[in-house]
């Protein structure tokens, strides 16, 4: 997309600048933990205008760190370290990036009376290792944790950053948004506001839909920068200026046009999930949904269940591996799925019909089938799944097959079941012309 | 942990090399994707004895990535690249990588059947920029794709290996343990068995956990190291001998000892769930479990529903965000929610009982309470969360606090629920003498 280093709008203040993320530890190495710290600090970056140029993921020894992040103070005006601030032995980072920096450690009794305070609070004593935390760079800065015992530390010199956030999710996160990014802004690294526009589509293929978007896209050449990214069901394409010749404004009329000419593969402009695009618009009519599911276990549920406020419209979900479960909390027959099978058409449909009656439902999806690797008895292929849908105007099923691992199987029916509900919702509220969100987005 | 290079155990015919693996893609650096692909190649290389060295994630410009890789390639024995193989503008990696090798590509006849044939498949004709995957190294080999159109590309020289790998992970995960595993281990560039041994704690922290083994690890010294990586509730400990001076029974006899040592908060040795735990623990004593989940909103039910064979001990699942689908699915009394509110100890536990009776299941859970950061009416704390158990012995219920974010709250809950469950069932083990499972982990 937009090459080294990251340029803003034309007539910004923002200067452009390289960010490097450095994120430590054998568990991220060894596979045991996700790197989170990228997809929340790159998405945090991003959404400000920067795209982060680097990450570098290493072994937490000393002389790894103190390398890494020699080599990226070297290319980068603002490197972000995250992990190894614990109070255990593996935990090296403060030391090693303070023999780069030719920093003192010198302790602080201000974090160390936050940590007897934090210990305090749930009824310990404060360990001795925990002591380790509250040594600081003589010439920097404590970034305080309200949500863990060890600090954040700043430090700045002719005009660069280094940061130091401990690796812990909900530690690090609360700290980068009230504390990194107000005084990155301060310093003039970070754009204001969104500097990209994306637009979700779903039920075409990532070729398939640069193909179609080239008329809209090709005319503005080199202005315009084009990325799009696939995920299991649906692709999002993502249209920057990285040269400012095109404002913000301009974008947004660009993706106007190709949501147009998209129709109902357009899910919306932006980042929410199939399953709040769905939400938004059983709000806007008032209508509830209930799930039922079997192969996908609890996914689709948590499509809705994750979402603020879903006791409005979320009218709930059973989760029904065994046949025993689909008799006695859905009323699907015995003698149904002996006939049929648990993943078969017809048992999707009595569990569509069972959820929804239960739970005095207007909209319900079932899903049914053979997410493993194996496939399922009676000749059912590795990854045959049934979902049904239940409307105020009827009720239908449909068959999918996607090969692949498990999860990836779960994740693509479950984007499927969320897509149709999404078309069919579309669909009620274009015939009913009191409400007008579709009409807004597609303008 | 380990240092670079990688070591085997002495004696093993496991050559000590060097891995890093390169992972493109604006959109992992843009935080739109997690970054998957170190998790995954992290813990496949891991079990079998290589701690990957070092990931980096760059942007996908051609210049970026042929910087990247000439860098790894001077260090790295085994240099993997992940992503940029797709068919659209923004792939550009077979080309950047084919000239840091210089390295011709050359047009692959059997590449572009092998596309041919998957869209005809599908009932679609092969798009003219999908030809630009059926490109090869002139003297590479193809690592064909069972699940996408762009196959892996593999070259050697000077024994070293380069391996372009496609980014979507239903392509990647095959292909990498099909393929480039068994070629890696032909070429002995990999351990042929697990090579670390993991003791999984729950219910005490990273630094007490420190604290408390210190007795039975200290006396190995140099020839033992020991890795700790806390997760939402529960602590792994590593234990591992890079110079090989503990060969892999000493490694299982520490972390038995450890295990005596820790008792009740000793969860498994290996990588087993929490929840894997608990469904061996119901298996073993033909129990069932039902759930009933509110706040947590379908993660419980996910703990047992990925399993393998989940509804021969998995009764079910009901998600009941609503007052109403409490009353409708579980028979909660709305009278008992008007009193006590439905984030209460009260409620938690008629809906275990509630979900127990309804699935007829000999176990439940139930979780109930304020996940989200504004708290809950009636002056319910931030993240105060309610956890009911019912066993076949009676019925108790749990006050649960983690002030955070959502999703860690959530997921928090989620363990320590399970945890509760696991306790109890091995408590039930040890009174029943005809089992023995805990006896053989424990012995």
């Amino acid at each position: 997309m937009v090459s080294s280093p990251n340029a803003g709008p034309a007539g910004s203040t923002f200067r452009p600048v390289r960010y490097e993320l450095l994120t430590l530890g054998d568990e991220l190495l060894l596979g045991l933990t996700a790197n989170g710290h990228l997809s929340f600090v790159g998405a945090q970056l991003g959404r400000r205008g920067v795209l982060l140029q680097r990450n570098a993921t290493v072994t937490d020894e000393a002389a790894t760190i103190e390398r890494e992040v020699r080599r990226s103070l070297a290319e980068a005006d603002v490197v972000i370290v995250t992990g190894g601030l614990g109070p255990t032995v593996d935990d090296r980072t403060r030391e090693a990036v303070a023999a780069v920096l030719g920093q003192k450690l010198v302790f602080d009794e201000s974090i160390r009376d936050a940590i007897a305070a934090r210990f305090a609070q749930i009824g310990r004593r404060v360990a001795e290792n925990n002591l380790r935390q509250a040594y600081r760079f003589e010439d920097g800065e404590v970034l305080p944790n309200a949500n863990g015992t060890a600090p954040g530390l700043w430090f700045e010199r002719d005009g660069k950053v280094v940061c130091l956030l401990p690796g812990p999710p909900n530690e690090l996160q609360p700290m980068f948004t009230e504390q990194v990014l107000p005084r990155l802004e301060q310093r003039g690294l970070l754009f204001e506001r969104e500097a990209y526009v994306q637009i979700r589509t779903a039920g075409i293929g990532e070729s398939s839909l640069e193909v179609k978007l080239q008329p809209v896209l090709q005319p503005f050449g080199e202005a315009l920068s084009v990325a799009f990214c696939a995920h299991q069901g649906h692709v999002d394409c993502r249209l920057s200026s990285p040269s400012g010749a095109l404002d913000l404004g301009k974008l947004e009329e660009i993706a106007g046009a190709c949501a147009r000419l998209l129709g109902e593969d357009f899910v919306c402009l932006g980042h929410d999930s199939l399953g709040r695009v769905c939400a938004d618009l059983l709000r806007q009519s008032e209508k509830t949904l209930a799930v039922a599911e079997a192969a996908t276990g609890g996914l689709l549920a948590q499509a809705f269940s994750d979402l603020c406020g879903a006791c409005k419209f979320f009218a709930g979900g059973v989760v029904c591996c065994s046949q025993d479960s689909k008799m006695l909390l859905l009323g699907v027959p015995e003698c149904l799925m002996l006939q049929h099978g648990v993943a078969s058409a017809e048992c999707a449909v009595a569990m569509v019909a069972g959820v929804a009656e239960s739970l005095q439902a207007d909209f319900a999806l079932a899903i049914t089938g053979f997410a493993g690797s194996t496939g399922g008895p009676g000749g059912n292929p590795v990854g045959a799944m049934h979902v049904a849908l239940q409307t105020p105007q009827g009720t239908w099923s449909r068959q999918l097959s996607y090969p692949g691992p498990r999860g990836t199987v779960k994740q693509r029916a479950v984007n499927a079941a969320l897509d149709w509900l999404r078309r069919e919702l579309v669909k009620a509220q274009r015939s009913s012309p009191a409400t007008g969100n579709s009409e807004r987005v597609m303008q």
